[in-house]
Order: structure tokens, then sequence, then C-alpha cells
């Protein structure tokens, strides 16, 4: 990973993300014994963007139980992140709770008519107990540029109400939705917080494992957009990628580990961060396979 | 399950499948240390269809390498099996292994350029091999009727032979792939033939524990057509459904299975096969999550 | 059509649509030579909605000529008039000035800039003088009501907007765009209204004839949503058709036509104003093929 | 049309259209008084192609009345003449008589039954008596050629078939279809055979008025494929277009016009044939609208 490779390029929608340097890189990785291992940036601050989309969909499963399914699916998409077209053909019901429209109605289930900021401070304190760490911040900065250039969300937003798939106004979801995605996080923040999906001893106990089992599922069948299938060939771990660069994956029983490396690949993936996780994969022979 | 349970209807589309009594379960289970258990017609040859699949792209990628990839994808396709939409979207490349396009496109790759019946014979002898048993054989009236009735899987084909992805004449290939489709085995089969996806000293070591590995998440992502994520969510573990009523899982390390039910779900899965690997994966506490 | 016949339903996403009695039906035609014949509620004056899509395109088009094709096609869509679908397979270029999205489109052309009132004045006086009545007004409520219940169009409008095709904010476009299909008209007027596009010296001359025969061929092509390949079959002639009921048909040279009937067929279109349409076509040997 | 220009490119799928030198054009106009103007390489065969389908849906239409629509649909496609995808979005009734899926539905309901000769002898027959020539023969070789490279079409069959919408092996239909599509005609001829769309007394009467009209109807929104509402638009009169460079285009009671350059535009329409069609159209005001 020398100066002179393919980094990728970081996502480009908005300047706070564009003007990322994209050769930077950091690897944090939890085991089941409570040992942290970290290389590279570990300690520098990324969005993590959908990252958050476990913990709202954690939270929202905690609200609602199964419930929760009559308004989004648990299905591979087959199409983009941000594709509409699905939701036309199967009358405003989203694939997943990964895909944008997925997690716009998750956060909309948080929200339950409750203010936002209320919303919010839940989702931060569950992420920030979950890390074992106060020191977890929204960038507002990010968060009102996702708004300015939130078209296509807002696209996506109107489409769920249309088909009554929206509690909420849309503006009042997305505002919820924008600033959970504008959370920032290092990589040993992120690593940490994932402790509990590891569904051991070790983490904090949030969930039952029941619970912890099916969102590694939707994480491996979803977790990487329309490159969940090539994620889980390739690495054999589920995981969860945002368009910041960072990936939370987990090894169940094992590890929790957070890369992030700001350049995508054409999925909307981190490009190091997926080749990094392979490689360590299977290095630590790591698999759920 | 009694009598008046609801089984589910069984595929209607030929004559063979569509007489088969619903009402019908069994249950094979081979664990690592090589016992075998089993509960119900343990004995009854059924029609394993789609669960070829995943022998024929076992012997394509041993044939092949990573080069059958430039071929069909590795991707949920998130339609049904026999859809045409995302080929035509997506200029001839199936999405994966497992829909029928794609399983035309591996039995393809298994001809290249051979007799059909010297790739039937290898597809045959791999099964064989792999379940330890002589006695598995095509039937011939299934793989008639299939021919008769396979309009659909013939402007597959032919689709694919218009973008150049097709070797062999689609009569050709079409022949190969409906005879492996119509392969007979009992559960105890089914389940012996898969002892070599649990990657245990207990496998005919037919293949690296590298490939095993990559042949169970395309099973996990793509192995219950659109159902896949639903699969994964409720039962969380790798699987191959046949439009027979048949089921193949496997539990890394620790177990084969098979079951059969020949009344399908929507999605075209066994209702009390998928049901039942549900409640005794959650009952052995096997999960790969 | 008498009382015991199907009329049809009437639009029912707002209340002040589907409130309307569906058992009224009104015909207004404008011969060539100047005389106006009616029948039924020619008096009565309902929604004309879409209809008014014909006489926003003319405005465009003489404020931008073709410049505006840049943003918008000219062919069928072949997808419901409220469909999202193209809109992202064709990177954000409606398909047609008629469907909604691009409707949507032509209105943000004309206002390009200026403040909502001034577009909607220019607009209203356009149809004033084509129809030669100034009597003729918005109604609030409607426009209101639109907005409230616009999940649809707003979801519509920030697609565009995600793909640069919208000039002016979502919301200022969308004002504008439901303020004018709530404009409410007799048949009469209408049929007025549409005189300038029989291309006769009876005509206001608003337009060039080249112009003109290119709104007619608009009109002929997409002027009924999905329903106008069987509109041409079964009626011959250019038309519009608004989701009040309302259709302006055209025959060149020789009449302009509004009729009227609330209830609507299963593309959104009149049901008793088509049959009406195909009936006096027919009768009086009106036919543009 | 000098040397230097943009004569676009020929079809490229089939050799025998492949090789044809672009650089060639010819123009037949018959007019309602009889009279004959040609310009160009009028007495040059060309293979008419798609143009067929004009005459074998007119054979259909005859045959079996409103009852093919039961088949086949009269809405513009929205997509390219050989997709598959609507087909199967609306369960294998094609959109139109004029994409490749409907015109196959229209031959295979002119076959229905008989041997393949006896249906082409009929619509060899009915295309020589409209044109009053014998001289009209099918090349074998762009016949044979379209057979040996036509697996989208062969797709095309069998998905109608795997609904049940083909009544005929689709061997024998798709057999009957390539051999009408290898017809070759001089621009006079085609022109000729196209008077009785003109509906006027000059015409050979074979069809009653109402029916020429809506066979002009179906060619003015479905008659050049995806680029039918372009045509519509810029030319302004019904026309059928061909991939091997030809178009038919009518001017109601005036006029049938044929023209041909191999070269094509991208909808696959012929791109100088388009052109001329415009200007005629435009210095001889001839236009529906």
């Amino acid at each position: 990973m020398r100066a002179d490779s393919d980094w990728g390029a970081p996502a480009s929608y908005i300047p706070e993300l564009a003007r990322v340097d994209p050769a930077q890189f950091a690897i944090s990785v939890v085991t089941a014994d409570g040992r942290l291992h970290t290389a590279g940036n570990a300690e520098t601050r990324f969005s993590v963007q959908s990252i958050t989309k476990v913990f709202t969909l954690a939270i929202a499963l905690g609200r609602s139980g199964d419930q929760l399914w009559q308004r989004v699916g648990r299905e591979p998409s087959g199409l983009a992140f941000n594709s509409i077209i699905q939701l036309e053909q199967e009358q405003g019901r989203p694939r997943n709770p990964f895909i944008n429209a997925g997690a716009i109605v998750t956060t909309d289930e948080v929200l339950s008519g409750r203010a936002p900021r209320d919303a919010l401070a839940e989702i931060v304190q569950f992420i920030r107990t979950a890390a074992g760490s106060d020191d977890i911040h929204i960038n507002e900065a990010v968060a009102a540029s996702e708004t300015a250039h939130g078209h296509r969300n807002f696209a996506l937003a109107h489409f769920l109400a249309s088909f009554d798939n929206l509690k909420n106004p849309p503006e009042m979801t997305l505002g919820t939705y924008f600033h959970h995605c504008a959370l920032e996080m290092t990589t040993t923040q992120l690593a940490m917080a994932g402790r509990f999906l590891m569904g051991s001893p070790a983490g904090p106990g949030l969930l039952s494992t029941a619970r912890v089992r099916r969102l590694n599922a939707l994480m491996l069948t979803c977790g990487h957009y329309d490159g969940s299938g090539d994620f889980a060939y390739r690495v054999g771990i589920p995981g969860k990628s945002g368009v910041g660069g960072g990936i939370l994956a987990i090894v169940p029983g094992q590890a929790s580990i957070a890369v992030w490396s700001p350049g995508l690949n054409h999925y909307g993936n981190s490009l190091k961060g997926t080749e990094a996780l392979a490689m360590l994969a299977s290095r630590m022979n790591w698999s759920i396979f």
C-alpha cells in the first residue's frame, strides 16, 4: 500500500467527503479476549455514514421487534444503494434496511413521533455505550451538506411517503437520518462499538444472541450494497460499509474489526479497506463459512 | 407437521413434479464425526433439481478456475430464478451461478466441447463419489419433460447465445442441464454428498478449504433465489434449494443436512424443509453468525 | 350513457377530485368556421389538471425553443404517468412533456428565475387569451390539496434536481405546477382555448403552423399516458387528457373538441369522454389517418 | 447528401446487411392520382425487413379481427425493438405488432396451423398484389443468415411460448418470420405496395377505410421503435422502418412514399431516409397534424 498504489476515489457528492485525502488507511481489531490491535491512522476521525445503519437497525428492532419487517424487507437489492426502481416496483417497501430507502424507514421507526433531537440522542448514546466512549460526535457541517445535496434522499423519502411508508414528515425523518450518518469515529471507536455483534461475553450484551446473529446475517447478505455477494465470496465475514470509506466487519465469537480508507471501488465500498479485510481474514483463517 | 397442516404446493410446471404428494417429509444429517441421523422418508428418492447447481459449479471452478467469473457474477439477483430482465440489462452475464441462466452457463463451461454424455458422466460421478454411493441415477422421464416444457430455459439459453455467452449450441447445453437437474437422490444420499462442503476431514476432500468456503458463501447469498436473505436471516446457514422440494444445508465444520418436502413457499423453496431447518438450527445452536 | 351505465371512478388521490359525481358529461365542439356546438353540462367548471401541460409546453417552447429538448424527450413512456423508473434509467431526463416529470420540467422552464406568481400569470393569461375569456381561475383548494398529497410529485422533482435537471427549488417549481394544474374551465372554454391547435385562421394565431403540428404530434403519441397508442388506434386524433376527467382533442383544420366526464378508465383517462370522442370522430369521419 | 456526409452505419448483425454500401439512397413517391416520382437508386432491391410487419399485420387482422389484440397490444414500447424486458413484466403479451416479439405473434397468427410455405405464399401474394408486381422475391441467403444469427429472436419466441402465446412451434413461426423479413423490393415496388394505406380510390382497396386508418395509427405511434415519437414530431406522417434502411411512409389520401438508405441512426432507423422524409414532408406541406 505504497504511495503509488491505486487508492480509489473518495465519495464526491458533498465537498466534506470529496476533499478527504484518499491515501489514508487505518485498521483496529478487538478480539474476543478484549485485546485491541491497531495500525495506520487509527486515531483519525472519519465520517462513518452508512455504518450507522447497523446501529439504528438494532435500535429499531429493539423498539418495534418483527413488526419492523412489515415496512422493510430482508433481501439483497441487486441495484445501487440509492436506486428508486425497486421502490416503485415493490410498492414502497424497501428491499432491506441497509440501502438508503430502508435506512430512512428504520430511522423513521426510531423517530416515531419524538423530536429528532431525542431520537438522535438515543442513537448517539447507543453507539457511545457500545464503544465505551463518550467522545463520539456528529459533524454538523457534514449533516448540513448532506441536507443541501440530498435531493436523491428527499426523492426516496417522499416516494416512501406516497406509499404511506413514512410516519413522520420527510424533512423530519431525513434530518434525523442525515445527522446520524454524519457521526465521526476512529477505527478504534468503531471496532469497540462493534463488539456486541461478536455475540461473545466481551461484548456489552446489548442484544440477544438470536438478534445479533440476524444482524450479522443482514450485514452479510446486504451490507455492501450490490457488492455484497462479492464481499461474502472474497472476505467471508459479515460487514457494513460506509461511503466515507469505513467498514465494520465481524468475526462471530472472535473479533470486531474496523477499517478505513476513503477511496472507493465501483460498488461504493472502500477499495483498500476491502483488500485489507480479505488479506487479514485469509491470514487469520477467519471465515464464517 | 400433522396431516392438516399447510404443506404448500409442489412445483406444477411439469407433470412429474406436480403429481408428487406434498405431504411428505424427510431429513438426513451427517455430522463431522461421520454419524448419520435421519427422520421421515429418508430413503425416498426425489428430484434434486437445482441442488445439482452446487456440484456443477464445483466442477466448473475446478476446470476453469476464476475465469468462470468472466461469464457469470456472484451477486444475488433480486428477481425470480427464471427472470430474463437482468440478463438484458447486464449484457448477457447472469448475476450468479444458482439462478437458471447462471447454471446454464456453468453447465456450458463443464460441457466445453465434449459430448453431453461425457459431461454428464463427470457430473454424476462427482456426485456419486461425494455421496459414497453408486446408486444415484438420472430420471429420464423428468429430463424429457423438462425439455418438452422448457421454453423459458430455451429463451434464457438463446439469450445468452445472442450475447456470445454460450460456447455450445443451446440445445446441447440445455440437454446436459435438464439431465443433471433430473438426478434423483434420497436425503441421506444428498447429505452424504454434501459432506465435502463441511470443510472437515470427514469430507471426501474434493476441494480446497478456500474453494469450499466460497461455495458456501455463494449458497448463503444466492442459494434460495429471491428468498436468500430471508433464509440467511431465519436459518443462518448456507443452503441450496431445488424446485423438487429438497434443500442441502451446511453447518461448516459440523454438519451436512438434507431435507425434503415437496410443497413450496412463494419463493419456490420447500416450505416445510425451510421450517425444519430453522427449527433444527435453533435447537442445535447451529449458525454461522 | 344512461344512469345505469358504468361511468368509471373519479380520481381518488385528493378529496376535491374524489367527491365529484362521476355521472356527469359535457362536450363542446368549435369548428374551423367558428361555430360552437355543446351538449351536457357544458357550463360546469371542472379541474383541467394535466391538460394545462399542453399550454405550458407551448409557452416553454416559445421561451426556449428547441433547447427545451435537452431537458425532456419526445417519446412515449410505456409506463404510468407518475412512474419514476425511467427517470432513473435515463439519468433524469423525462421521456416526454406530458408525463408528470416532464411537465415539471416544462413548468421549471417557464418559471426560470421569476416569481411563481409571474409565471402563473403568464400561463393563465395565455389560456385566457386562447379561450377568449377572462373568467378562468385557479381553484386554490385544489392546489393546496395537491401540495398536501403530492409526495409522488415531490419525489419526481427532487429526483430531477439530483440530476441537475431543475433550475428552481423543487418547492417553487412544484408550487407553480400544482397551481396551473388546478385551473378550472368549462368544456366550452377549453374547446375555445384549443382553437389555436387547429392550425386554422379561426385560431388566435399564437403559434406557427410548424409548432402547432408538433404539439399535435406530441399529443397523439404521448397525450394519454400509457393509453396513447390505444387512443390513437380507436379515436384517431390528437388529444390530451387530465385526471379531472377532461380531454382536449384536435381535428387539425376542422375542430377543437373538449369533453368531460370524471370517471376514469384504467389508464387514468376519462372513460365516457374517450367513448364519446371515438363515436363523434367515427360519425363525423374525423381522423388524421 | 454529398459524398462527404455522414451516412450512418448499416445493420451489422448479419453479413448480408453489413456489407451493403451505406452511401446509397433512393426514393419513390406514388401520389393519389397514381403518378410515380422517383430519385436515386429506385430500381435497386434492398431487404425490406421489418416493413413487412405492416403487411403481415394487415393479413392477421383480416384473418382474426380484433381477437388478435388479445395476444398483442397497441402501445409504444419505450424500449429497443428486440427487448425482452416488457415481455416478462407483461406476461408474454408484446406491446405492439411492430417490435420483434409482436411481429412474431402476428406471423404466428397468420401461420395458424398451415405449412409455413402456405402462409408465406399468402404474405408474398398480398404484397405482390398491393404492389402490382409479381417480381418480388425472398432472398434465401438473408433468411438463412437470420436463422443462423437469430438467437435473440429465438429467445423471444420461446419466451412467448412459455406464456402460451405461440400457437405453432417456435422454429416454425420463426422460419416464417425470417423468410417474410427477407423479402427484397425496390423503393418503387414498396411505394406501390403502400398505396392501399393512402385510403384513396387509387389504392387496391384491400382493406376497409377504418382498418387502414388503424394501421396508420399504429405506424405513427409504434412504427419506428423507440424513435417513433421523434419521427412523429419531426416528420409528422405515419411510417414503418426496416433495419435494411427502408422506410414506408404514408400521407393519407395523398401519397405513398418509400425511401431507402442503408445507414442507420441510433434508433435503428434509416438516417438519410428519415432526413429525406422530413425535408419532403416540409416542402410538400404534408403532415397529418
